[in-house]
């Protein structure tokens, strides 16, 4: 087990209550903060949101969270009042059982859409996991294994920053996604858990900051769902930060979204190659990120990639139809150190070994400059496969 | 051969000239008037365009053109002046073995993108196919094989309007594609030729009604290509239409883009299923098309298909990230017969007969229905398969 870097304060727990009949993995999590705890939130602009989207958006930003329950398997989306109904009995059962108010708990969703959940099991999942609630590394593996659907792996990112009295606070990160990664939040659904000190509005700046440059910045087949949550709990258990704690604080929380977000796009669903493109010189960084964005959901792109096939037109076209005004004689294009594209003007280059580079290369870098401005964005993305197609043609039946 | 309504005073050929050194397919096509003809067009909205559609652009709306250069392989696109300057030559050398101006020959090309022109290749089978013009019905059939790329067969469709004295006046027209199809064209040739007299102005707004409701609603994978190109010929051998003859022209030629446009997304890559989507109730057809192109593109929906999976969530979720206001609460959706989800609420359905129809019927139709308005979309579109992942995996090198 790699060497995490544990928020304290919380406890955790995950375990299997059989939400899908066909499988028998971990499929419910509870987080618990010791203390009250300030919660920010960022979520779907999918105008089709599921319940505990719903749940948690009245709830945040809040200053006194106690803890978040999520299960997976079931996305409890497009399911009515009954499925707001389902979503606030998780929060009040563990509520309940924690000798709090429903209000202090948070509720998480993810898997297939359109069906009601199971409540017996979720009901009697959640007593279990409050049996087994525990600070140590095992325990918080499992709501990392338990949060996830297709994904191949658990993902974790921590960070720790060194205050004043020597002593380290934690940033505790986890995620699930492997599919519906649109940008604008994804079928992603990420925690990060702090035992700093950050204010509820704060807290809410510092998300919505870092999911723009982060869970914003990726794309698998950019279809948004309807369930994308990004949570950060603080429950100040090392004291308040100030300052340029502060500022620190906001940056590491960055990184740790970040390595969230390319640990999705790296497990994306039967992906072979990463793919990172790197949009520079447009007149704006989201006219950058929109021709990123474009170029990253290309189905002739991505099969391109994956079949190491250095047809760099279709990535020009692409950016062509991003709805960004461009001449083609500002653009320039270029794979790993190959220049493609320059100005407008094709380059010469040896297609076998570039397409030998492609082949040889899971990570790939496209980089395209423009000549009219400073905008810039990176963004991450996969190929796209076989195995994609074999997994969502035989998702849910 | 089906019986094709042809337009007299046409005359037809299509040649091999060797464009791609890797195919013996016929790669070149003329198409002549042998009286000056009305010209108009509509192209791509990318804004990266091919030379052949700057200059194609540059000529219309016309009333003397007298034909068309096409050739196939090669989309001379994204290959700066030299492009152009090739592209112009093709229309000057046409021009010339007819004792022409070149500014009366128009261009066309499809293929890859990047690459210049052979032009030796080009040369020779403008030549040669200058040898062969006819009006007859195999040399036209030529011309439709001369323009595919990796279609599995030519797109014809053709109607016959009669007139006062009982003669018909006939509008003939094929088209190409198979991928890069985003609607706002898509890598498509199309081109309607009419013996009907129209003046070009006219023919213009024809030909801009008839591909807002046809090319510009179907979609393969949304890539919008950089070639796209619809182009209406009308020498006017019939005599001038006006009045009612006029309008019903106008609906025959919409009908003929119709086909061709289905055609096309029928013969769209790997497809095992051709999916018919229909929006209404939104509050603008405008709303209604983004909704339903939304849902087109959307590879999970398209997988989903390919599966026979009746997992609607999908469905409803990318009608959510399409950009449209609106409430779950206004939306209902049917696949073929069955509702799936009325006005926000899940409904109870036979998952396994709604799979066996799906695998059963290579037609399938989705219906989604908003209580907003008045506004409604008909839109076309293929499920995503394996096989299209190998044939954009392997198409260039």
């Amino acid at each position: 087990m790699e060497e995490w870097q544990l928020a304290r304060g919380y406890r955790f727990a995950g375990v299997h209550c059989g939400i899908r009949d066909d499988s028998d993995k971990l499929d419910l999590a509870l987080i618990v903060s010791e203390e009250p705890a300030a919660a920010a939130g960022v979520f779907t602009q999918n105008r089709v949101v599921a319940a505990p989207v719903t749940v948690c958006r009245n709830r945040l930003p809040r200053a006194d969270a106690r803890g978040i329950v999520i299960c997976s398997g079931n996305a409890n989306a497009c399911t009515g009042q009954r499925g707001l109904d389902d979503a606030e009995r998780m929060a009040h059962l563990t509520a309940e059982l924690l000798g709090l108010s429903g209000e202090q708990i948070l509720v998480g969703s993810t898997g297939v859409i359109g069906r009601h959940l199971p409540m017996e099991n979720v009901e009697s999942g959640i007593g279990a996991a409050f049996e087994v609630l525990s600070p140590e590394a095992n325990a918080f593996e499992k709501v990392a294994q338990a949060i996830l659907t297709t994904d191949t792996g658990i993902k974790v990112s921590t960070r720790a920053l060194t205050l004043d009295d020597g002593y380290d606070a934690k940033i505790t990160g986890i995620a699930k996604g492997a599919a519906m990664i649109g940008p604008n939040m994804a079928t992603m659904l990420a925690y990060v858990m702090t035992d700093a000190g950050v204010g509820p509005s704060q807290l809410q700046q510092i998300a919505s900051q870092a999911a723009a440059k982060t869970f914003n910045c990726i794309s698998v087949e950019g279809h948004t769902s309807t369930n994308d949550t990004l949570i950060l709990l603080a429950n100040g258990k090392m004291g308040k930060l100030e300052g340029d704690y502060l500022k620190r604080f906001a940056e590491l929380t960055t990184e740790v979204c970040a390595e969230l977000a390319q640990a999705i796009a790296k497990d994306a669903e039967g992906a072979s190659h990463f793919v990172t493109i790197d949009v520079s010189g447009s007149r704006s960084d989201d006219e950058a990120r929109q021709i990123a964005k474009t170029i990253a959901e290309s189905a002739l792109v991505k099969t391109a990639i994956f079949g190491a096939d250095p047809n760099w037109g279709r990535i020009v076209s692409a950016a062509g139809y991003s709805g960004v005004e461009f001449s083609e004689s500002d653009m320039s294009l270029s794979l790993g150190d190959t220049l493609l594209y320059d100005r407008g003007t094709p380059v010469d280059f040896n297609a076998e070994k570039l397409s030998a580079f492609i082949r040889d290369h899971r990570d790939i870098n496209l980089k395209i400059d423009f000549g009219l401005g400073t905008g810039s964005c990176t963004f991450w993305t996969s190929d796209l496969t076989y195995e994609y197609i074999r997994l969502n043609a035989e998702y849910t039946t």
